[in-house]
């Protein structure tokens, strides 16, 4: 996207009118919209629009932003402003696993975050704060307490919410989510999951594919909900495998897909490319 | 798409006001904008939109096409409004080979082109007659006299133009258009070329392909413009192969990429999916 | 594979010396041994084996086949021995939906599945008569009668049996395959799936898609076996689709998926490069 | 592939007896063919196979070496044969992209290459030594003197002779390695090229991809010859792309594809799956 764009995300019951009266308050704040894309979902009666747009130098986010709530309000509208001058402000949860998390860190190396600001990684093992150091980012270690990850959760939870992070990536994290922590984050919340859903849910997928024996492995990356794998789909992707493939290799070609699925949903959520409505999503890419 | 649905394609210098403009139109005509997608390309300084929008009951397109006319003045458009009562006009050239001209036969008799109609099929050898025949659909043996094709391709033109075609297809038709014709049908011949263009152009790129050694085959389908497969890329598929497949395989594994590559350029063009600009396409799907 | 290549699939419990007994024996035939592919399952102590090999003009198949039964029982091998001097013969059997069927038919025009013999088609429905017809193929209106398909069932096995058919293809065929049928054509009943099993088996897998939000449709194809949809899967592949595809674009997209899938898996069978074991199979293309 | 076993790389000219001869030495030394590949180029007529087997424990490789280097002189071949006492020794070249390195070395770390060693990396910028030395590797600063890279190539030949190298990987590497060099480490240094050769050779493959308007872009890793982007394909993969992708959006997604696509060939290679001959490879996996 642009790199001075400013975009809109808009989802509201579908009525005629819609876009004219958007495009018009963008006109008269002598917006140029570079990029818009629009969905009715008929079954829902959905209007959904994303919108790209730039200001002149002498305009003012501000102001659009005030104009467009009298709109929202009239056509009930659920929406979002995202201007370059207000970064994103992400975290990592991880775990055991570090294939996710390396990869994050180095597009955040070179810039292909950008404008995000990576402000943690916590996870419940120590194992990687050395790696996470090196690339200058905070690491928090937050072991859980045998059985009981309460006070795990709680402590993520505090991190969060101190930080005032707006997307948490769980890059291989293997603990649960309490609902209130889902609630309050809902739709900011994005997990991999290692197989292609609703294919393989729940515990050790890459066993489940080789015993069914399938011909392609998939990573899905979705929104986190309390129902365990059953959050709203991002993005997907498969791979091909054989029957010369065994857990092992298994494992280690998911983890291209894993990584590249992963960072391809974190991508779409920085440039609010993505719309959820009911358990699904649309990705206005 | 829409069943009842109207589309619109428009191609401008870009502006601030066009959306506005538009979408203003439509809202007086009381459209409902079903589907609309745009996009800005800044370096070419050109806007490019597609309007899918159905209009109440006793609504008149012709009265939308009207008002545009003016508005389209205004902003310098190129532009094109379709609607469901105006079936494209289509015919498929061929040669030999039947793979694409039997996948397009029976797309058309379980109704997946609808509304689009089949004119005609024309080709240089009678082979195909009585499957084309069996379709239902009026068949052409136009043969190429010795080293001469003009009177071929004059009679092909006649027989074009006689039946008024909106959309020619070159389902593996071998010989060359000439380039009064690809003037007159700019925009409107969709080839089908048996490699990843642009590797392999030419003659033989299956052969030229496993010279190569490469790990993947493509098709790509395009429009037709006078420099031989340079013309505006549409659609482009791959497909792994290997060490194992001699030129014979390649070509059965490429037929599959052909045929579906081709069919599904072909629908994009019939959805008014498609706007040319420079030399390259926007596929608006 | 070679035009006049004869194939030997072979498996059987692992053990040192298989290789070897193998091609010592087809040394002494004076075989050349163009392709071979052999796997070693660890996990279940099973060796697999394909080897294409070609006789000089004096060469005699029979002699290779008797010698070979000796070798084979001392290793415990299940084993099969084709040469194309013995076609596969093969029936369609079919329902409403005729782009599987149009599209096996024409591969079978154009000499894709050869030396494979086309026997008949069959469907519960008349419909596809004309079209059958068409390719020369003789044609079984085999109704099922209200609520009951036993009748239907055991005409068709009748069927099968009195053409010596040794692979039914069931393209897009809605009935059920009754357990006695399913036993004696084991591993040689191919079913198409349309969905990326085990993902949305059962009834009306595009609803489910649709439904769950996913990012990629699939298609599946499998030996049939008691268990529906759990059969041994042969060949898989995907597609893209978005929040724009409605349950018929999701349709028309996965019937390009289904053809190209079933026919892929039809020929890895007619070349003999199946192996099943267990609830798997192993591909040796 | 197994963890103890041992790898066999033949080709020669094809006669009969060859797959005979090599099973029964196998045998003779008690080992167990694990898995085994072979295929005849009939064009050529040349002889291809890679067999992967284990010793039993009082068994020794020596031995299956000394008797082998007979038949081997017997039938002219050229073979290779590897354990996993002799790990392969890598170093990598790079120069001012990163992605490629960072996803190499976060590979290493966790074990995905062994037992291959990496001995160091070297670039002709300094960039990156912070990073390598975080994954405890020896970083080389080779720089390069103005428009003469003559000594920087002869350092690092230097280099690759002082460690005895047995592969280079060139992530990125932006310097022509000169013909001495390619000469002696002919078939052991890998190159990713980022399109989809032949396509867009040379310099600013993403430009030229973006000139062209193409709907999918690729990646190479190929084997470095004396011809630019002309040595034989080891790997290759593609990503879909649309008009909305301008050159940094190109960029982008291509680092996914030539990571992804240098770590396989990479892997191939270290796993001693690859057979060239000819500008071409057979990729034995």
């Amino acid at each position: 996207m642009e790199h001075n764009a400013s975009t809109l995300l808009i989802s509201c019951p579908d009525r005629p009118g819609i876009v004219a009266e958007v495009a018009g308050l963008l006109l008269e704040h002598r917006a140029n919209i570079v990029h818009a894309d629009q969905h009715v979902d008929r079954e829902e009666g959905l209007f959904l629009q994303r919108i790209e747009f730039t200001l002149p130098p002498d305009g003012a986010i501000e102001g659009v932003e005030e104009d467009f709530a009298g709109i929202a309000a009239g056509f009930e509208m659920a929406w979002k402003l995202r201007t370059r001058e207000r970064p994103t402000r992400v975290a990592i949860l991880t775990s055991h696993e570090t294939h996710c998390l390396a990869d994050l860190l180095s597009r955040w190396d070179i810039g292909e975050m950008e404008p995000a600001r990576l402000m943690f990684v916590a996870s419940n093992h120590p194992d990687h704060g050395t790696l996470v150091g090196h690339h200058g980012i905070p690491f928090h270690h937050v072991p859980v307490a045998g059985d009981d990850p309460s006070a795990h959760s709680a402590a993520i939870r505090e991190l969060a919410d101190d930080h005032e992070v707006d997307l948490l990536i769980l890059a291989r994290y293997m603990q649960i989510v309490p609902p209130s922590t889902v609630e309050v984050y809902r739709n900011r919340i994005i997990n991999i999951h290692h197989s292609f859903l609703p294919a393989f849910a729940g515990a050790r997928p890459y066993h489940q594919a080789h015993a069914r024996g399938v011909k392609l492995i998939g990573a899905t990356a979705h929104y986190v909900t309390s129902q365990l794998d059953e959050g709203p789909i991002i993005a997907q992707d498969v791979l091909r495998v054989s029957h010369r493939d065994g857990i092992d290799e298994l494992k280690q070609k998911g983890r291209d897909l894993e990584k590249v699925v992963l960072a391809r949903a974190v991508r779409l959520h920085l440039d609010d490319r993505i719309l959820t409505y009911g358990n699904r999503t649309a990705v206005l890419d």
